[in-house]
Formats: C-alpha cells, structure tokens, sequence
C-alpha cells in the first residue's frame, strides 16, 4: 500500500472536489492508502456522498486552514494544527509516503523544506518542478519557486532530480535536458548559466542537449528543462497568461459576426479537444523534488481529475524507488567531484 | 525632415520588403527623408518597382552583409563595409537621426553601444524595448536582450526610459510601470528586484505600481514592463512560442473532422481579426533605448508594413524630443541622488 495524505481543506474547491478525486484514485488504483487531513464533520460530509472503500481511508482531524493570503514562514510556523502542518509531519514520522496539497503554494514550498527535510545533505536545496504542455506532449520545468538566487551547483543537481522523474514516472527514456538561455550558443548567458552550463556538460547521468530558447520550450524542444526559480515562475505563469489571453481573443473574435458564431459551433468540439492537451492539470501536480518523502502540489483550482492524477502520480513515484534513485544519484556526484578534485 | 537611415540588406526578406516599407513610409509621411544603405545596385533594382519620391531618398552604398550566424561584436569590427555599420555610423556623425534594422539582433545591440554610443554619461547601459501585444494593446518589455546580469540602478533607468518613450511615441498618459516579480508582495523577489524595488517606489517621475507577475502580462497588467534582459528575452520569446503553438494546434485541432473544417472557414476571417490584434508588428520595430540618436530593431521577417511602421515611429521620437527628455529626466536622477546622500 502506498499511503499518500491529501490536504482536504488546501484550493479553490476543498473540501469537495478533493475528496471526489480521492474516491476516484482508490476507485482506479487499488494499491492507495488515502488519509484525508481536515476538519473532520467537513470530511466526513464529503464522503458521504461517495461509497469510497472505508478500510483504505483515513481521515486525520486539523482543525486550521492556511490561506493563501498569509506569509508562508509564519503560518508554518503558527498554525500547527493546520491540514498542511498535520499532513507534512504524517510525512516526516513516516506514517504517509506522500503528500497532495492545492493550499498555499508558498506554504507547501516551506513546510516541504522546514517540515519533512531533504532527502539527502548531499542535496543543496528541493526544487518545485511542473510539467507543462507542449506540442508534443509535456516538459518538465525544474526550479519554478522553491529557492531564489540560486547556483550553478544547484542547477545541476535539478537536471539529475528532473531526469530521473521524467524517466521513471513520466516515462520518456532517456530524457533530454537543456538549461533555459538567451541563445543556443555556448557562449551566450548571465553569469548563473555560464557557470552551469559546463556541469551539465560533463554529468554523465544525464542527456544534455545545451541551450534553449524560450521560444521553442511550447515546441517541446526539451523533456527536462533546468532554469533557477525566478525564470522558472516567470515561465510557468506566463505560460498560462498568453494561454488563456489568446483562447479568449479566439472565442471573442467568434462571437462578432452571425457567419463566425455558427462556425464556433461546428469548431467547438475540435477546439475543446485541442486546448485539453494543452491542459498540463491531465498529468497531476508539480512534485517538490529532493524531499525526504514526497510532496505534490496541484494548482489551487484543482478539480477531481487532477487531484486523482497526483495520487497516482504519488504511487509510481513509490513504486519507482525515485528517492532512492535521487540519493543514488547525488552521492555518485559526489564520487565524481571527489574524483575530480584528484 | 527626419533623416533615417535603413538597413536594406537586413533580415529574411531584404531588400524586398525593405525598400517597399520605405516606399510606403514617404508616401504617408511627408517629412522623412530615407537613406538606404546597402548594395546600390541591390537597392536601385527595388526602388524601379515603385514610384517614390527620389528627392526623399538616398542611396549609401555598402557591400558587405553581417549576417545571424556571426559572433556579433567580430563581425561589427571587421565587416566595416556591412549596412549596419555604414548605418550606424550615419547617426554617430549626425548625418542621420535613426536608424532601423531587420538584421542581426546582436549585431544591431553592439553596434548600437559601440558606434553610436549613449545618449548621457549617467546611463550605464542602453536597453532594448520591445512592444508586446496584450489584451488591451500593448505594453513595453525593457530590457531585452542588451545586458546580461544588470543592476538595480540600471532597472531605474529602464524605467524611466520606458516611461518616456510609451508617454510620447505611444500616446499613453502616466504610463503604469511595474517590475516583474514572482508575487505581488513587497517581501518577494530575487536580490536584484528587492533591490531595484525601492528605487522605483521612491522614483517621482514615473508611475510606479509595484510587482507584477507574468500571468498578468498578457492582461495588459502594466504599460511598462521592467526586468533584466535575460529574463525579458525569456518573456519575449516565449509569447511568440505559446502564442504561434497555439494557433497552430487550434488551426491543426479544426481539420481533424469534416465538421470542424467547415466551421474554420466561417471563423477564419474572424480568426485573422483577433490574431492581427496579438501581433505586435503593427506597431513597428523595438527601440534601442538611451543611445545618442535611436536604433529601432525590427523583426527579422518583417515585411513592409513592419519595416514602414519603424520609420513612423522614428519620426515620433524625433518630433517628441525622447531624447532630450531622457538627458533631462536622467540629469534630474543624479540631482535626486545628490540630495538623497545629504
């Protein structure tokens, strides 16, 4: 069984489209444990309208709520009987393997690192890492919030963490990986890449491809794509501002004429189907990768569907050993710059 | 008469395209004078398919090309015959007052800075301001693509350049101008924005509004946008990116079924409309902002209408004096400074 506590009280639709998606994921996978951390009535409430397996279910009480209005560090540090706080210590005393939560991303960011710890002290600093759409189905962005101002040693130990994720719960083998630049060639860069660039260059656990440009990330011109937090927020975030911007002008504009409403009619099927695969929200949650467990966490208007994906999610991410992989990993870095310090 | 030069040999459809923009811009603009620079015979050949007026124009031969493939600054101190250099050499000896080019962004970026030179001892740097299409119109992204690892004094300057140039080239009244962040809070950022935030806050020539994030942008959240380059030139070619995916996977996504397709030629036209709204070479090229006279880069496939837009928009600069208002907001600066350190 592999035990995954999910933040019943975290997002835009808690309780109920949280504890949807949980019924949901113990429907399709018969291997999850689900502990459902919240106010207890409201839980309860929710799953009465289910006939979810009870023996695979448990319903842990906290009685608070972080919100996404307050600073992060303090509510961590106050509000120990929220669903986040309890949820992450499930993690930490090794009673959940996993943790879900469409709560406060900042405080999912710091309770992950100050609550649950880092999976190894080879390991600089975890790395919040989201698939997003692309033409070709999705790419990994590795760091998008956890840690601000880092470094070229930290880049590369994302692009280790993002290429064993992609290729073991993801599936695409041999993943390749780039770091985000101004221009293809080498010599181009801010100070950060230029550091970086020749440490993925030499690692020899993963499939460095060099540069890309931001222009051909939605063309999926890479599986793994390594940038530092503030460029990958910057990313993500404009990714679905220009998304949602241009999908509205296209419906608006339909709406002008007699001759372009009927169209919008006949089109509206193909269109829906086309803008589902552009919805990264099919593949789950962003995992904070580099925890000593696991911690997913969905966008804050997550639905059933994607709540019931990261829990999958969270299985194949058990059932693959990853933290064990990532461990492995960071100490064979380690082997490496000894060596190369010889 | 505003004198500009042109880059006749930049870009994927010179001299074409080129000189047909130019033709176009005398005819709507009777106070420009072009002079066109590059292969006379080249240029002598475009200019026999239309009827412009000759008086309007001259003709400056150079014979070399720098093209994309070149490391940029070899190729502007070697290739002392290309159009970029004769061109720009135009404006650092007062024979003209812009110059617009759809060649080498790098070329056109190092040129600028070591031919032309800066507008006034107190800018550090010159900045690369494109326009960026929003929902509501359009915003200006400074800096893009002229420095790599800026300074918060530098964020300053952009700022108050960009304030200038949309206030009197783009019409807009008290610009809104706002850093990109990573949340709207003052508290979050990387150092360079918490540094450069109270510089902009304390700024009382500009309109400052605080953080934005980039889900915003393509709302039309700020008119001046302000970051470093690396993280403009991010921004810049992922709107291109998502936007020219998504178009393709909704035009891909209506030919699937025979329904769709008749729908998509009812939307078509409409579809044309809104996606002419999102491109923003309808306002010409991206000023090199703070030389001593103005470089506007456009597009590297930019057609006539964008090469002829550029040339407006460089009368605009010059008939408003940007120039002479950056000098004096920038000499008030250090007026400021001096009374802050007493």
């Amino acid at each position: 069984m592999v035990k995954i506590a999910v933040d019943a009280m975290g997002g835009d639709n808690a309780p109920g489209q949280i504890v949807a998606g949980v019924a949901d994921a113990l429907d399709i996978c018969g291997d999850i444990h689900a502990l459902l951390v919240g106010r207890e009535e409201a839980i309860e409430a929710e799953l009465g309208k289910y006939s979810p397996d009870r023996s695979r279910i448990t319903v842990v009480n906290a009685s608070e709520v972080i919100t996404n209005d307050e600073p992060p560090a303090n509510a961590i540090r106050r509000k120990k009987d929220s669903s986040i706080v309890v949820g992450m210590k499930l993690v930490r005393n090794g009673e959940a393997d996993a943790f879900v939560s469409a709560g406060s991303t900042g405080a999912v960011l710091v309770g992950g690192q100050t609550l649950i710890g880092r999976v190894s002290p080879q390991l600089r600093r975890a790395a919040l890492a989201p698939l997003i759409p692309t033409e070709k189905g999705v790419s990994l962005l590795i760091d998008c919030g956890a840690n601000v101002d880092a470094r070229a040693v930290d880049l590369l130990q994302f692009a280790r963490m993002g290429s064993i994720y992609m290729e073991h719960v993801i599936g695409i083998k041999q993943p390749r990986v780039a770091i985000v630049n101004i221009g293809t060639e080498e010599e181009k860069g801010n100070a950060l890449v230029k550091e970086a660039f020749p440490l993925l260059r030499a690692c020899r656990d993963i499939r460095f491809i060099g540069s890309i440009e931001a222009r051909e990330i939605p063309h999926g011109g890479a599986d793994v794509i390594v940038c530092e937090a503030f460029v990958g927020n910057v990313i993500l975030k404009l990714y679905e501002g220009v998304g949602s911007t241009l999908i509205h002008m296209v419906k608006q504009g339909m709406m002008g004429s007699l001759r372009s409403k009927i169209g919008a009619l006949l089109v509206k099927p193909a269109l829906k189907d086309t803008l589902k695969v552009f919805d990264a929200s099919e593949h789950g949650g962003a995992p904070l990768l580099g925890l000593n467990g696991l911690v997913v966490k969905t966008h804050g208007n997550a639905k059933a569907a994607e709540i019931s994906h990261s829990l999958i999610q969270c299985v194949s991410f058990a059932r693959e050993d990853i933290n064990g992989k990532i461990k492995k990993s960071l100490a064979d870095e380690e082997g490496q710059s000894v060596l190369q310090e010889d």
